[in-house]
This record gives C-alpha cells, sequence and structure tokens, in this order.
C-alpha cells in the first residue's frame, strides 16, 4: 500500500473505539486492464476524506482480495461512499474487474494490537 | 479456504445485519514452522463455533495477512475468543509466528454482495 519499497510493511493500527471499517472481499476477473491505475486513484482520493484512518489490503494470488478501510465515523464513511469518481470506479468495477464481492460495514467495538519486541 | 482445488473462491455472503467480523490482520515472521498445521486445526475448530457464519482469508506473498471471521453475535465471538485451543494457538503466534498483528471486532451494520451474471 506504499510507494516506499523499503517501508516494513505493517497492518494497520488499532485506534480508540468506536470507528468503522468497511470490508471488502473480492474475485477478481481474468481482464484487469485498468485496474491497478484505478486502484491507485483510489487509494490517493481515500487520503483525503476527512475521518479516513488507514487500509490494509491482501491478495492471494489467483485468489480472494480484501481490502479493509478504516474510517473515524459514519460521516467519513458517507463522505468516500458518495465520491463520484469512487461511484464511477465501482461501476466501472461491476461491468470489468469483479467476478463476485461482498461489502460488509462495520462499527468496531474493541481492538488491540502486537508488535514484537 | 477449502481442502477442495476444484471449489471456486467465493468471498463469504452479505448476512442479514446485525452480525459480527472479527478482522485479523497480520505480517509473519519468517519461522512459520508449525503455522499452516495450528491455522488448518484453528479453521476446523472454529467451525463448531455456534453462530459462527464464515471465515474469509488472503495473504500477499511477503506481505499482509488478512482473515476475516465472522459470527452471529457477541456470544459467538465470546465462545471463540476463549476456545483454550485457541487461545493456546495465539499465545504460540505471538511466541513464534506474528511479527505484528491487529484485530478489530466490528459489529457489521449493512452489507451487500455482488455476484457476476
Amino acid at each position: 500500500m506504499s510507494n516506499d519499497a523499503e517501508a516494513p510493511v505493517v497492518p494497520v493500527e488499532a485506534f480508540e473505539p468506536p470507528y468503522y471499517a468497511a470490508v471488502f472481499t473480492s474475485v477478481r476477473t481474468e481482464d484487469q486492464s485498468g485496474y491497478s491505475e484505478t486502484s491507485a486513484r483510489m487509494e490517493d482520493l481515500v487520503k483525503d476524506v476527512p475521518g479516513f484512518l488507514g487500509m490494509d489490503h491482501a491478495q492471494t494470488p489467483g485468489g480472494l482480495s480484501i481490502t479493509v478501510g478504516y474510517f473515524r465515523d459514519a460521516d467519513a464513511l458517507t463522505a468516500w461512499r458518495n465520491n463520484a469518481e469512487h461511484l464511477a470506479a465501482q461501476k466501472r468495477g461491476r461491468v470489468e474487474w469483479y467476478q463476485s464481492y461482498t461489502l460488509h460495514v462495520a462499527k468496531v467495538e474493541r481492538s488491540h494490537g502486537f508488535e514484537r519486541a
């Protein structure tokens, strides 16, 4: 999720609840033309949403992809949900890039982190 | 997440809210001895928890791993959280397998799915 190849991979931290998590789980189609550019653009755009806290992403090669975006409150989520470029990207995703997906929007009630000493 | 290599990969479905999602995001250490056996055992065990709905997993090679477990209610989550084998596995994970992790436990307020026609 970083342009800095030297940066260590670290999960998004545990914030003080309550906050929101949007869990987006998908399986892609074979033709991914334009996907990576759009994905990079969405990553840039979401950072400008007030209340955006961070995002984690993992993808099993040839398998599931999971992206989790964290937001301070429902207003932040709504702002991202209604972003015009984001809506257009979603529409294109349904036409071209996604075989199937599920979105779960959830309010985080507790969280904790661990980091090796 | 399946032993059947022929089964298509499909994300866990969107259930009727409210339900719970436990988002576990981790970075592993280099020595993963015993991890895959324990992980498979946990996958079997969690299926026996009343109220367990399903689990999605994705891992970027050399990068982040995200596992999301879905549970019908807080009681189901508590049962899994207090499972003795699960507690032992978590402890071993902190000693051996995880460089860092974050757990976010969240109540799903809305969800939807998409599947290509």
